[in-house]
């Protein structure tokens, strides 16, 4: 399990007075990032060489409502990840009361910008340090 | 059934070239909105009075890519409403090749700012606009 | 003179109760790219053959606040254009009661993704339709 | 002077590859609020006991553009303060290269959620706190 550590900025909130529920993609779209780059596999340089890597279906239960100014921690693992495709678990809870806020769960494969490419065969290096990084995790 | 018309703006797009995954949650909560004032029901006026309607759930399911300066059609109905919960279940399609970009559901209650509320008891006259629409609609 | 139509939406509030203050930047793009295509000059084509059109500077005045659910018309001319730079003025209006909420000013030029290019010298049939543009509406 | 550091996001980026112009009002939201922060200010309270800070105008001069995964680093001074207005300047520098990406200046007021009002007679305790800082760092 990986932690990624995110404050709640003014601009994301609405009228409602709380978080706008499409900012939290965003969110888990940094956090993706953040455990690439953990991995040593910078996302950056991955489109840099040509590799996409698209959110293919993305679920998402709001529990409780985010506020401006609050931190909050998204925990994240990976729960499948098969060479082709990788999926994302993410547990968003406030940094303070440690409440749970959103649950979520995305879906991505790897395309070069057209066709949907196998890791596995395609990268192997890349596919190895995440396959390693899974299997390692497997109890957390 | 309802459809929403939209086009994809400039700054929706982001490097990959395609509009960015969460602003289709954006697009679900205009044709909400476009939904409600259509059955006469302004969101405007319902949070005026108090009643706010958060997104408790939602999925999508990304299909295709939409790029800048398309238009898109999102055709949505309510496949569940009781009173108290409502779920909308929408089609994103391109509207010059009639091709299936998003699909999404989403999931919504209705609120007084803190509490749960029941349309069918505290807003009966709004509960019955839904309600006869809802039961109009069942074989669109 | 040319004005775009648009409606303020729920995702563009802030806990203020009013729309975002970035957003209005988004809305004269939006403004921007329907001109271009009111005069026969798609923004979507030029990038496909490689010109890019950034935001040089950009001022904004912010009269009154734009809220949801609002429809407000965007009053939009070219000031300045010489070929190499072009520099657009616009009203934000109240659909409603014609009051001002914005009025600003942006300056862009055109490039080829890496440097500043004269439309003038390289696209004389784009240059020559703004400037005949910009001619005619002078005395608007 | 203050400086506020800041990592591009990738949901910040737009089909030119580069942040969206629009994004940066965002960002010197951020580094205002982390400026009055600092100065033991927190503009969440401001906003609980009714205080709020518009925008009144703003200026940008887009000099280079920022990139995804590039950190900023955002120098901010307050040029000007009447106890009823706020001036302040911004220079985004890339930290990495230290060059400058924008230049920029915005204007503020205090109001009540109506009116205007004067720091300095209302709240003379807040109004010290940032007449005190503006007087010790004239020579910044």
């Amino acid at each position: 399990m990986m932690t990624y550590e995110r404050k709640a900025f003014y601009h994301e909130t609405d009228q409602m007075g709380v978080i706008h529920h499409s900012n939290y993609l965003r969110w888990l779209e940094e956090a993706r990032i953040f455990f690439l780059d953990n991995l040593g596999l910078s996302y950056k340089k991955m489109e840099e060489i040509g590799i996409i890597s698209p959110v293919v279906s993305i679920k998402l239960d709001y529990v409780k409502p985010v506020h401006f100014d609050d931190y909050v921690l998204i925990d994240m693992k990976v729960i499948k990840y098969t060479g082709v495709k990788m999926i994302f678990d993410y547990v968003i809870r406030d940094k303070n009361t440690n409440d749970v806020m959103v649950r979520a769960e995305s879906s991505h494969c790897f395309t070069d910008g057209k066709n949907v490419i196998s890791f596995k065969r395609e990268y192997p290096e890349y596919h190895k340090i995440i396959d390693d990084y899974v299997n390692s995790s497997l109890n957390d």
